[in-house]
């Protein structure tokens, strides 16, 4: 698997055991999750004390960044090179099946195992900020004001190199249509869930002469 | 704070220390997220690793409820007793500021800290069993066929109480308003994001005489 991440040393780590046919490994898979997702769920262990926190992320080539307040706890202990785990969830539907044991969820996770390091190269620091505006709404880093010396100051951003990866998924329809449960009087299938954006809603602040900036039409549009 | 669930001794460990106002340790909150939820991402180490791993849970009365296989790895370790987080977060909104610095998201996330056991008693699996199933869709336990033995010893089910947890939560608008970037041509304001569920899609193999139920049309009825 020229494509592949896992390495025979490492794959075990993040091998998906159960379900085997539900796991992947190639780069594209692991990319395609983290892109459309918006918020990582970062593990990392304080005084043997596994923590779980939502973060902001953006992929920038063959790694991930996270950033913080040079306050925050879990950015200190990331950056210090705490052993981590950075999981990206996409919940895609609901699956019905005949039995209450074969209902499940149709999904995709990307689950990256690594360490994170401080960025320091003032150039790389201001990429990973337009990236992480980007990520937030797509064109958007070059319509606002850029950070000041003060706030580059005050944040923290770490990357982790995807090294050891996995992507588990499940998709389509219930597992029980070829079972003696296909006879019974009960409606089997899938429910799709996706994420929709509401209507931009102005600051109240906001001088009424301002309009809704492309990047926000742009967003708009394609979800609809 | 008579509703409280962290107490003196175990606070520190949950408590919002950056952005203080926006945690919140009251029961109420907390049974709001979960229920809202129908993801939780649950961090427990293994062999110094921590992972950080999606699952489907269910709130019964004051204590989070998953399910796995009795072949899982992540069910063996938690089912031991190891350190666990449950973290479940609920996005709300993308926050656009005039700085890049000031770019958000609105969200509520719960984080519980504890450890889980296993539920052995017969009635109380049967009942986290349709908790799991009505959890997915509402209603969803009366219309199926129950667990057969065989499927119930091939399933683990663990309960943690709810004894250390805290909200953090971002509601409402970018803070720049009242900043000297409310002078610049940049627009702000916020872009609402919810979960929405598409048409119902009929299992391939089901019979074309069962229609839809109505645990499945009250649920697209609720969020439209």
């Amino acid at each position: 698997m020229s494509n592949g991440i896992a390495t025979k040393k490492t794959i075990g780590r993040v091998h998906v055991r159960r379900q085997p046919s539900r796991g992947h490994y190639d780069r594209d898979s692991i990319y395609e999750v983290l892109d459309a997702g918006l918020v990582a769920h970062i593990a990392f262990v304080d005084a043997g004390q596994p923590f779980c926190i939502p973060m902001l992320y953006a992929r920038i080539g063959d790694a991930v960044h996270i950033h913080g307040a040079t306050t925050s706890r879990a950015m200190r202990i990331l950056g210090d090179g705490a052993p981590a785990c950075l999981t990206v969830t996409l919940l895609d539907g609901l699956v019905l099946a005949r039995s209450a044991f074969e209902h499940s969820a149709n999904y995709r996770s990307a689950v990256l195992l690594g360490v994170f390091r401080r960025v320091e190269d003032p150039e790389a620091r201001v990429a990973a900020l337009a990236a992480f505006t980007n990520k937030i709404v797509p064109g958007r880093w070059k319509e606002v004001r850029k950070p000041s010396t003060q706030e580059l100051k005050a944040t923290v951003i770490l990357s982790m190199p995807i090294r050891e990866a996995s992507v588990k998924s499940r998709f389509g329809s219930p597992t029980d249509d070829g079972s003696a449960d296909a006879d019974l009087d009960i409606w089997a299938g899938v429910v799709p869930l996706r994420t929709v954006f509401g209507n931009a809603e102005p600051s109240p602040g906001l001088r009424p002469d301002i309009p809704l900036p492309s990047s926000a039409e742009r967003l708009l549009v394609s979800m609809r």
